[in-house]
């Protein structure tokens, strides 16, 4: 059995979607399920995560299916958490309609010891103390990238910014970079948050693509021009999960290797948002996401 | 005296604006003013429009020291046109306080004989009939682009689209292709507006970029990422003259040429924003705008 090169730690979750033309009830959701489900093209992730004693067996079977390893994921007496939320006009704007943390509330993470010396490890979003929680258990990792929200920049941003502090690269979508530094452009903003620690600042503009700061230089990539979006919940995940796959699979951790996991990751993401849940995830095959990679290549070059 | 390769029309105002820091008083401003600054570093452009007997000099001058024709340049008895606007909040939402049409409101442009086989034609944002009229004193130009707005669309589609499909690429901001599709996805929009006749279909997104979709590729391009935001007036025409420029410069029309004029519009409309009016784009010198492009490049390639 390969050793696991790539935990990720996040929730999982059931969601309930609703978009302009859709409505979908409990359905498989969570940042770790997305990112995983998106590293599992190029690696055995490890997932860490919480679910409930509801939790369906054909959800687990997704994911088995995937081949992501499941022993960091942890089960525990109670309901697993749901998310509701309805995409206004366009997709453009999200509103959540309930959150009940259920399991995840007394939910701390805990890295297998099959886990503790992956090179690669993705901090999800979930509180930084939680995250930190797991950075300390894991032994001298050699990337390590944290995604974080909101909520967090709210309410714990001095713990945050203590983990971030050890994170090799921190990935933000743009309002929070601005929340987080006050700074509304970017190039701004990214200096601020590189100047908290992380090598890598990775700004995330949904469907306007992301871009990578680094010490020297910067990488400017556009989102793939799908001609169908069903969901994109988990959009943000399924990018960082497939970066992160496809990082661990190369080995480096330079910004070359970077940038390139960065075009995975647009692929992946590219097509998570063309269905619900992970329902196109699980349908596509390597060649699929090579052609688009090959596609995107030429849509970028000059 | 070389020929006038690119002819330039559109609209030639005096600007009063207000950001959230600053408020300057009639100031130049126009399509055709950015746009024909913008195209002067690469092509010696022929500006066509129309001003009033009040236009001051030295704004004449302005041009004249960029190497701007003003043959096409009528001026006409009466008041110059006069737009004001407030940029609100982190110049993300303009609102048009004043727009006083004075003599753009009976303006008839007319290509001048030397301007009559320019092989390159800019027709700028104004009523679609007067593009045509344009159009139609044109000798067989090699290489036509126009731009238009939300207003033209609404109020005049039917001309709108006869103009259109006389031209080879057509470019418009993200929600006036949605608004003239009824499209939100680009790769959707796109396809609906390439059926209307033109080869290009370039869709600006402001600080996110801009998307070139051609018959059978599309090419993604992201803004410049400036540290520094004065005044994004003009944004759009800047970008639009300094790709029209560089590719009457280069004297090709395929694909590639127009992906390469793209960065070179990138770049300009980087610096032109930087300032207020022209004020930017009379500072900087081609090793400034090729120091950026090299730049661009880095940021861009894999």
């Amino acid at each position: 059995m390969k050793s696991i090169q790539l935990a990720i730690v996040g929730s999982v979750g059931i969601d309930t979607i609703e978009t302009p033309t859709e409505k979908r009830e409990s359905i498989l959701g969570g940042s770790a399920s997305y990112a995983c489900a998106a590293a599992s093209f190029f690696t055995h992730p490890g997932m860490v995560g919480v679910v409930g004693t509801d939790f369906p067996s054909a959800f687990r079977s997704i994911w088995e299916n995937l081949n992501i390893d499941l022993q960091g994921l942890q089960t525990a007496e109670g309901e697993t958490f749901r998310w509701s939320g309805i995409y206004e006009k366009n997709m453009d704007n999200r509103r959540t309609l309930s959150t009940e943390l259920n399991v995840f509330e007394t939910f701390s993470p805990e890295l297998p010891e099959s886990y503790q010396n992956a090179p690669y490890l993705f901090l999800g979003n979930i509180h930084p103390a939680l995250q930190l929680h797991v950075l300390e258990q894991s032994n001298n990792p050699k990337f390590v990238l944290i995604d974080t929200m909101d909520l967090w920049i709210n309410i714990a941003p001095e713990e945050l910014k203590q983990v971030i502090a050890q994170c090799h690269m921190l990935t933000l979508n743009e309002s929070e970079a601005e929340l987080f530094t006050g700074e509304h452009l970017l190039a701004k903003a990214a200096k601020k948050l590189r100047a908290l620690g992380p090598k890598h600042v990775l700004i995330k503009k949904g469907g306007n693509g992301s871009i990578l700061f680094s010490e020297d230089d910067i990488f400017l990539l556009h989102a793939y021009p799908v001609d169908h979006v069903q969901d994109p919940t988990g959009a943000g995940d399924t990018f960082a999960g497939g970066l992160m796959g496809a990082l661990a699979a190369s080995g480096k951790t330079d910004t070359n290797a970077i940038r390139k996991a960065m075009l995975y990751g647009t692929v992946i993401a590219s097509f998570g948002v063309e269905a619900f849940s992970l329902d196109q995830l699980i349908q596509i095959s390597s060649s699929d996401i090579n052609q688009r990679i090959t596609s995107l290549r030429k849509m970028i070059q000059i």
